[in-house]
C-alpha cells in the first residue's frame, strides 16, 4: 500500500499533502484495518463495558457505534440502567442474569456450518457467568449450547451429556468452588477448552482464587484459562475459534 | 479413681506420701492414660518423624521403644539413615518410597472383619506420599488396597476401579497438580474421604497451594484435608476410622 | 447385572429398546446408585445449600424432594427466608444461630449404639459455626453432645470436660482466632477430630486463615480439617463416621 | 453403538461373553474413543513428561508407545537423559533449548492449508518456554514461525514483524518480567492469543507470578492463558485450533 | 549556622537564653527548614489528607494554613465536604473527579521554561486517579497536558501522542487491569517515568495488585512506582523533578 | 548541658570551636547516650550478627568492641568461622546449637534478685531457636530456665513444668508447626510472654507463616510476638524487662 | 495443698466427698489460681471484648462481675451500646475514641512508683488505635503519657520529645502505613518497645499488613509485635511489664 | 521529515524503492529514534544484563556495541564472566561488590554543574546493591556520593550526614529488614528519593517484600520505588533526573 502511494505521488496523480494524509490514514489504518478486521468478522466493532459507568455515558457511547449502523453489546449492565437505554432503543435485547444488553443485525446464516459453542457450567451459583458466556457467543454470532449443573461432585450428570459436549467446537466451561470440571471435560474432549473460574465460594476459596489455580494447574491438556468471572473474555476466545473455524476468514 | 484412693487414704490402707504419688501418677495418667488407649488399640506408642534427625537420636529413640517391648514406626528416614538402623535392627522392614521404616510384632488377625483403606492417587509422581500413606496404615494394622495413576485427566481410570474404592471403609485421595480427584471419589463414594494435597506441580502450583486449596473448597461432601504432602497424617486418621468399625475400641 | 440384562435379551425376554433403556439406566443407576445408598443410610437424599438462593427456587427444591417422601436440610438459610418456607411447612423445625431448616421422618432408635459426636468450640464468638454443625450432625441421625467455650486461654475448661470429649465417636472442634483448640484436644482424645477454622478474629486473622494455617499444620495426629466456617462439611463428615462405627453399613 | 451390540445378542450373532466384552470395551471405548481420536488427528497418542522419571522409565514409556507405531514425544527432558534415549532410537530428535526429544512419522502435508502458529517471544531469557512451544507444535504437526525478543520495551520490535503475527491462526506470546506483551499482540491482532507467562525475573516478580496476574488481567479481549512456563501447554491449545482449522476434523 | 551564633555568644551579642532559643530553632529549624524550602519551592506549606478528617477537622487545619498566608491543597476530600469549606472560601477551587480542594496565591510565571509533566492515562475508569495527579501537579505550579484512554490494547491510541509525550519533562502513566502501559511509554521516551496502578479491574487483579507488580517488574528502564491509587503521590514526585529543572533550585 | 556549653562561651572559658565540637559531641551523645545507657546497663555495647559477615570482617568488629574493654555477643555465626575467631580469643565461649560466640567480664551478681526467664519450647527441632534465645538471654546477664518439648500435642509435659514457668518474671515461648504453645502458656501464667515462631514445618506452613500468624491472633492476652527465628530477639526483649524487675536502673 | 488435704483425710478432719471437692477445686484452683493472681494484681478479673456481643449479652457479663465487686473494662464496644449499659450503670465511664467502657474500684496509689508507660502515636488516623492502649492501661491501673502525632516522615516532632519517652518505663508504639515509627523509637530508648501495626492506608497497605511486616522485621532490638490494630492486647503487655516493676508481684 | 521524503519523490529527487527505505527507516527511526537519544545523552546505547548470559554470549553483544564506538555496560556478571571479558578487553572495569563491568570514553566535565546523586544505605548487608546503583550511575556519567550504614536503628549516623543528603540533586535509599530508611530521608529532603528495598532479612521479611511495602505505603511525600534489589534501575531513573537537572536535553 505504501509503494502504491509513493508510485501515485511521483506519477503526480497525489499530491504532497494527499498522500500525507493517506500514509497517516495509513498509520492509524494499520492499527484501525485491525479494527475493521475484527468488525466485519465478528459484527461488533466494540463491546462496551458497562460496569462504572453512568447510563448517560452508556446511551451516548451506542449512539456512537449506532450512528456507524453497528452492533450493539453492553456487558455488566445492571436492570436499572439497561431500562434506561431500552425506552430509547426498544429494539433492544436484555439479558438480566448475563447482565448484558444487545442489537444485532439480522445475518444470512452460513447454512453449511454445524458447529457449536459448548457452554458448560458446574453449579447453579456459576449461572450468572456462564449466561454471560452463552449470551456473549450468541450476539458475536456463534451458536450456542448450554449444558448446566453438570459439576463434578455427581458426576454422572457430565457423563449423560458428554457425546454432544465432544461434538462441540470448542467449550467455555466454568466453575466456582474447587473448579475441578474444566480437568474433567478437558480429559473428555478434543476441542480447545476456555476455562471460566468463577468467585462463588466462601473461606479458603479466596474470592475465586481457589478455582483459578486449580484451572491453571490442570493437569489435561488443550485447557486455557480466563480471569476470575470472566465469562464475556471466555466467550469472546471461543468464537474467534468458531470463526476461524467457520471458515469466513476470507478478507 | 480419686474417690478410690481417697477412700483408701481413710481407711489407712494408703499412706500420705503414696497417695501423693498416685494422684501425681493420677495427674500424669491422666493424659498418659490417652497414650496408653493410644498405643494399645494401634500397637504403636509413638511415631517417630525422622526428619531433621539424626541417625544416632533415631537408634536411641528407637532403643527407648523397643524396651518396652512395642511396635515401632518412623517416617521420612532417608536410605542411608534406614540402612544404619537396620544394621542393628536387621528384622525391621524399610519401604523407600515411602521413606518409612518400621517393626510389627506379630498379630493375630480379626478375621470376621473385611475392611479396607483405599489409598487412590491421582498420578506417578504423587506416589512418594500415597505410599507414605498406604505404607503407615499397612504398620499400623489396617488392610490397604492400592488404586494408583486414576486421575481425572483421563477419568476411566478412575471408573474401571470405582466399585471397589466404593466398597472401602475410608478412602485417602492423594493428588497434586489441581488436585480435583477428591472431589470426583467424594461424588461417588459414601464413606469418609481423606484428601491429601502433594507439592507435586510448577508454576502457580505454588508448592501445593492450589491443590490444597481445591480440596478445602471440594463441592462434594464427606471430605476433610490434611497439610500439604502430609500421608502419614491422612493414614493415620484413616486408621483411627478404621479401628472405630473394626469394633476394638473394647477397653 | 450387564450379564443378567444380555441373557435377557438373547432369551428373547427383552427387547433390544428396552435392554437400551436398562443399560443406559444401569449406566446412570452406576451412579445413582451412590445417591441411593447415602439417602438410605443417612435419611437425606440431598443437602440444599439456602445462601445464593431465593425463597421461590428454595420451595421449589423442597416440593421435589418432599414429593419422593424424604427428609429435607436446607443450610445458611436466613430467618426471613426460613420463615416463608416455614408458613408453606409448618412441621419443619428452624434453627436460627446455625441458620438450618430440617424435617426429619421419624425413625426408631438403633438402641444398642451408645456413640455421641463432640462438638467441640473454643470461644462464644465461634458459635455459629458450632451450632451448624451440631443441628446438622443431629438432622442427618446423630447423637450430639456440645462442649462451648472451652479454648485454649483458659484451658482448665477443657480439662473439666475432657473425659466426656474422649469417650464420644469423633470430636468436630471449632475454632477462630489462632485456632489452636483442635491440637490440644487431638493430643487428648484417640478417635478421629474434624478441625473447623472459623473467620472470627481481626488483622492478622486474614479472614480465617491463621486458623486455617494452625489446623492444617497441627502436631498433633488424628485431626483432619475442613474450609473456613464449614461446619456442615465437619459435621457430614462426622455422621459419616458415626453411621460406620453404628454398623448400618448393611446393604 | 450399543444398539448394533444388542442386536447381534438378539439375533444370536454374538455370545453373551462377547458382547459383555465388547460392552465392556465399549465402556471402555467411551473415554479411550476420545484418546483415538486425539491420537488419529494429532499424530501423537500421549505426551510424556520426562520431569521427575528416570531415563529408565521413559525409555519404558517409549517403548510402549513404539510397540502401537506411534510418535514420540517427550518434554522437559534433560541432554543427559535425552543422550541415553537416543542410543537406543538414533532415528529421534533432541531440541536442547526446548528440552524436547521427539520422532515423528513422514506425513503426506495437507498442501491448501497455509496457517501458521505464531510464537511470539519477548525477552532473549523467555526463550527456553517459547522454544518449548515452537517444538511441541512443530512435533505435532503444526507449521511455526517464530518472532523473538520483541518485548513491549523496544515496542518498534513488534511493529517491524506484526503483519506476519497477524496473519497466523492463533498466537502463542511468552513473556516474563512484568508479561505485557500479550496484551499489546492482542490488541494488535484478531486470531486467538495464547498467554504464557515466565518465571523469568526477580524480586517482586515472584517466580512469574506477576507477568500471570498481568495476563489474566489483560485489557484485550481475545486472550487466554496457561500456567507459569507452560509452553507445552500453549502449544498444544493452539495445535488444537490450527487442526480444527485446517478441516481434518473428518472423523 | 551554628559556628556565627557561637560568634556571637562570644562577641556579647547574643545573649544566653537567645542563643539558647536559637539552636532550638535551629534544631527545629534543621527539620522546619526542610519545610520552609518545600513552603517557598513549592508554594504550598502541607498537604492535607482528607480521607478520614471531619470537615470541621479540615476547616480547623485551613484556618492555620491560611493564617501564614499560604496555598491550601486537600485531597481525597468528598463533595459534600468541599462545598462545606467552600462556603467559608468560596475562593477556593474543587475538582470533584480529582476529589481535590485547592488555593494558590497568584503567582508571576516563569517565562522561559516550558517544560511540562505529561499525564499519561490508560483508560476512563482509571481518571479518577489520574485527575487526582494532574489537578495536585497544577495545584503545586507546574504545567500538566492530559493524554488519557491511550491503554495498550488499542495501542495507536498512544502512537498518535507518542511526540508530544516524549516532549515532556516527566510522565505520570497511570493504569489498572494489568498495568502494561507504563512499560510501553518507558521505552519510548528518554525522561523519567512514575508509573501509578489503579485499583480498576476484578477477579485476579487483586484490587490493583497485579498492576502494581507489573509496574515494578517493568523491563523498561527509568520506570519507578507509587503505592496503587496514589495519583497525588506521583505527581508531587514530578512536581519536584520540575522544579529542579526549572532551576529554581537557587536557595 | 547546652546552656552549660553557652555560658562558657559567653564567660570565654570556651573558645567556638570547642563548643562547636561540644556541640557536636551534644548532638551525637544526644543519640549515643542511649547507646551509653544500653552498654552500662545491659553489659554489651553492640551484638553483631554474623550471617553475611566474613570472618576476617568479624574479627576485626570483635577488634573494635574489646579496644573499648567491653563484652562480647556474635549471633547466627557459624562453627567454622567460631573456630576462626576462638584461635585469637580462646577466652570466649561458643555455642554450637545456638550459633552464638560471646565473652562476657565477670559481674558480681545482684543477690537479691532471684527471677529468671523462662524459655519454654514445644518440640525438639525448634531446639536451635530456643538456644538461641537462652544462650543470647545469658550472655546479656539474665539467669535463665530451659522448659523443652512441652509442646501441645502431648500437654501433660507442660502442665508438669508449669509451676516453674509460673514463677519466672518473663518466658520465652519458641514454637513451630501450628505454633499453639504460646497461647496455652499465656492462659496460664501472669508475666509477660514473648513468642517465637520458628520455621519448622512443611506443606501450609510456609517457612513458619503458620506459627507467626498463630502467635500475632491469640485469643490470651499478655502476648508479644517477634519475627521467625528470632531467638535472639525475643531474648533481648526478655533481658529488658529482666533488668527492670531487676532494678539496676540506676543510671 | 495437695499433701494438706491427704493429711486432713488422713485425720479423719475431712470426709471423702469433701476432700474430693476440695480437690476437684485444686484442680480447678490449679488454673483458676492463675485467674486470681491477674485478678489482684491487675484490678480485673476479666476483660469483656464488646465487639459482636449485643447489649444485653455484655450487661449480662458485666453484672456477673460486679456481684464479685470487681472492676469492669469492655472493649471495642459502641457508643450506643455503651450508652445502654450507662444507663444502668451511671458510674461507668465511656472512651468513644478508644470505645471502652470501665469501672474501677478507688485504690491507694503506690506513691514511691513513678513509671510510666507511654503510647506514643505516628498519625492523627491511628489515634483510634492508640487510645484504646492509653485507655486500657489506664483503667488497669497504670500511669499513661500520650506522645501523639510524631511520625517518621517530620521526625523533628518525635525528637522533641524523646527525652520523655526515653524515661517511661515501656513504651507503647502506634503506626500504620508504613509502620516506621517503632523501628525509629526502639534505636533511641533502652526499655521495651511493643508495636502495634494499625491498619490505616490504602492499595498496598493491605489493610495493616505492610505496617505489621516492618514491624516485625525491625532491625532495632528490644520491640515485639502485637496483632493489627490490637490496642487493647499492647496495653496489656505493658501493664504486666509496668506491674513487674512497680514490684506489687508480692503474693 | 515525512513530508521531505515524500517532496522529493515528486521532484523525482527519489525513487520510490529509496523512499520506501526510507520511510521504513522513519518508521523505524520513529522508535530508534528513542534509543538515540538515549545513547546521546547517557553515553550507554544499550545496558546488557548479564545474569543467565554465557560469557560467549556476553562478549559477542559487548563486540557489537563496542563496533558502534560505544560505552559498555553490564550489570550482575559474576567475577569468572568478568574475568574472562577483561582477558579480551582489558580496559575495561569491572567491580566485584556491584557486580558491574563497565567501559565509558573519556568525555569533558560539565564544569559548572555541581550536582550529584545521594546514594544512601541502611545496612552493611545492604551494599551489593547500594554498590551496584553507584557504580551503575558513575558508570553513566553522574556524580555520586556515599552515604552508608545510616539505617534507622541508630538516627544519629543519619543525622550525622543530613545536610550533605539534603544538597544532592536527588537520593537513592537502599534498605533491607523493615525498610524504613526512606521514609525518615524523605522526611528531611526537599528533592525526588529513589527508594530501593533488599532482599537482605529473614522470617517474615519473605525475601524483600517487607522493606517493598514499606516503601510503597510511605507517608513520606516525594518517594517512588523500584524493584526489590534493582539498584540499577534506582541509579537509571536517578541518572534521568541529574540529566535533566545539568540542562544537557539539549538536541
Amino acid at each position: 500500500m505504501l509503494e502504491e502511494i509513493l508510485r501515485q505521488v511521483q506519477a503526480g496523480n497525489l499530491s504532497v499533502s494527499e498522500a500525507k494524509e493517506n500514509l497517516a490514514t495509513y498509520e492509524n489504518l494499520g492499527f484501525a484495518k485491525v479494527d475493521h478486521h475484527r468488525k466485519n468478522r465478528q459484527g461488533f466493532p466494540e463491546v462496551v463495558y458497562g460496569e462504572g459507568k453512568t447510563k448517560e455515558q452508556i446511551i451516548c457511547i451506542i449512539q456512537a457505534i449506532r450512528s456507524k449502523g453497528q452492533n450493539v453489546l453492553v456487558t455488566r449492565i445492571s436492570k436499572e440502567k439497561a431500562n434506561y437505554v431500552l425506552r430509547e432503543y426498544p429494539e433492544f435485547s436484555y439479558n438480566e442474569t448475563a447482565q448484558i444488553l444487545f442489537w444485532k443485525k439480522k445475518t444470512s446464516k452460513n447454512d453449511s456450518y454445524q458447529g457449536y459453542i459448548a457452554i458448560v457450567c458446574a453449579g447453579t451459583s456459576d449461572l450468572r457467568v456462564a449466561e454471560e458466556a452463552a449470551v456473549t457467543a450468541e450476539a458475536l454470532g456463534s451458536e450456542v449450547r448450554r449444558f448446566y449443573d453438570v459439576g463434578v461432585a455427581g458426576i454422572h450428570r457430565l457423563f449423560d451429556n458428554i457425546e454432544q459436549i465432544q461434538q462441540a467446537t470448542v467449550s467455555v466451561v466454568v466453575a466456582g468452588m474447587e473448579g475441578a470440571l474444566p480437568s474433567v471435560v478437558g480429559g473428555l474432549v478434543s476441542h480447545p477448552v476456555i476455562a471460566v473460574p468463577t468467585s462463588v465460594g466462601y473461606g479458603a476459596n479466596f474470592n475465586g482464587l481457589s478455582a483459578l489455580l486449580t484451572m491453571l494447574n490442570s493437569c489435561a491438556s488443550g485447557i486455557s484459562v480466563v480471569n476470575i468471572d470472566n465469562g464475556f473474555g471466555a466467550a469472546y476466545n471461543a468464537v474467534l475459534i468458531d470463526h476461524l473455524v467457520k471458515g469466513d476468514k476470507s478478507e
